[in-house]
């Protein structure tokens, strides 16, 4: 599959990212917008002709519904979220109420995790087990479009039910190809070059991003390395996210110098990054560059001290003052 | 001024508020979005002419940098959303430069104060003055909109000159009277009714719902019932908002029933809601209505049980049984 070359029309690229930005901003998917934008900031010098190339929001019946929801969304008030629009119908609406249950059962999980006094809430379980049925039910009933697909592919695999969870989240792909977060959770249940084969994926030039990283994750580092290669060549040269992803295939070739020179550079672009600086921290370490990796450590506490990545950096730096 | 009568034209109305969610919520601006948004859900009847009555993004020169720094906000990396808007002048993506900047410098004062190993950064303060002169200099070459003069006047505050806070609060209200951060600031500062007087407010609908704040932060409570009733005949009688704001005018005049009365009712409309359940609770144990106390405390803590109105009703809880 990596032998395919890879062909884009930025033009048509970017204004795929940029509709795939709103929609997926309006539905909270934080994750997927960071990295949406994130490549259509490097396509920066590609410019649309229409000076207003996508409207936000349409009226419809439920706007009033919507917009409160979002509301209570973005301020982490998930039940209340889900409660304003337990009976809205455009997929929309529909996505933040199935979204902010999941995602309120997350929470209370989490907090029940921290929280040592109390016993796990047996009920928890009984939520996400509740969504999956309604879910499937949907489902069946051909109701759900791409990111609902995805959201359903996500509850699979909380159920373990990871065999059905790639197959929804393959569907999801094919009906919304721009959202990066059905392929990433894809991408977890991929345990081996044979079942990547085996996929039946959208013919969409999102595919190529999906190859790279699934390919990285199996540790075929060549096949991932062509492919970021070939999309550097078609236009993302200045993508910090394929910066990063050669950084790390480098890493895991163990070619360690071409590795810190693309991290380096890739601080130089992004200097207020943390993402990936555990395995920028552990190549210093490596190569015994104390000096860099303290100023490393450094500016990541200035950032974000309570960050995985800045413990990561820390670590490192400390293995080196004892070894 | 609570003697003027208030006529509202719901469909103007309608138009300011969801104009001003949009702009809001392009700025990161949460609790003034929702606000607003639970203003709008209350005039769920009140139906627009156009079927798109609103467009949230226009393409400029920025776009590409205001998608990213937004998104970095949004996941709160406000470093990176700062270091990616510093060379911005279009005023959406310049508000957003400053904002979080100045999020930024809270919430490393707040790590710091948890963090009782770290001494208080010295830099921190002079990141918030260094902001303050930036936003000066600004302010006296004209180049600020409603929503950055609203900035100045926190950070202003936060500095402690508060005259100069309450001066540029108003002239934010002017500029932008659909942002309700500002009124919501400029009533922290007000210490008295005459000081109230003084002020020149724009004649706007929203100056209304500013006064009956301040006159019930002031305790003025039956003025301040006069213009929530007024705002309620005129088309606001669904408004949670206004219910809240009644039942704690009601609360404060020591009318224990009419206040449990109308939280009661407020509850009903709005089962997952925490706002305002502190004087809620402390009603409920004024009357020693235990059962309803515990029914409270209850589906607060399933609600969020790390929130402080969550804390509040439990305290209440414990004081009914060891009194």
């Amino acid at each position: 599959m990596a032998e395919e070359s890879i062909k884009l029309d930025l033009k048509e690229v970017k204004l795929d990212l940029q509709k795939a930005i709103v929609e997926c901003s309006q539905r909270g998917l934080l994750h997927s917008t960071k990295w949406l934008s994130e490549l259509n900031f490097a396509l920066q010098e590609v410019k649309l002709e229409s000076s207003n190339a996508f409207t936000q929001l349409d009226n419809d019946d439920e706007t009033e519904h919507y917009l409160l929801a979002k509301s209570y969304f973005d301020l982490k008030e998930y039940d209340r979220c889900a409660h304003f629009t337990e009976f809205c119908q455009v997929p929309r609406t529909r996505f933040l109420h199935l979204y902010s249950r999941y995602l309120s059962g997350e929470k209370k999980k989490i907090e029940d995790m921290t929280d040592i006094t109390t016993p796990p809430d047996p009920t928890q379980n009984a939520s996400l087990r509740e969504l999956g049925s309604e879910l499937m039910r949907d489902h069946l009933a051909r109701k759900l479009d791409g990111y609902a697909l995805y959201l359903y592919g996500v509850v699979l695999k909380r159920l373990e039910l990871l065999g059905e969870a790639a197959e929804v989240l393959v569907e999801a792909a094919h009906k919304e190809p721009m959202h990066w977060g059905s392929w990433l959770e894809l991408a977890t249940l991929i345990t081996d070059r044979t079942k990547l084969n085996s996929l039946v994926l959208p013919d969409h030039w999102m595919k190529h991003f999906f190859l790279g990283h699934a390919f990285l994750e199996q540790q075929l580092n060549d096949d991932a390395l062509d492919i970021y290669f070939a999309l550097q060549q078609q236009g993302f040269e200045k993508s910090t996210y394929l910066i990063a992803q050669t950084a790390i295939a480098f890493h895991n070739r163990r070619d360690v110098d071409t590795a810190i020179t693309t991290f380096r550079r890739l601080q130089k672009c992004d200097p207020f990054r943390l993402d990936n600086l555990d395995t920028y921290s552990n190549l210093l370490y490596v190569r015994e560059l104390r000096v860099e990796l303290a100023r490393l450590a450094h500016e990541a506490c200035e950032i974000d001290k309570y960050r995985v990545e800045t413990c990561c950096v820390v670590v490192f730096l400390q293995a080196t003052t004892t070894a």
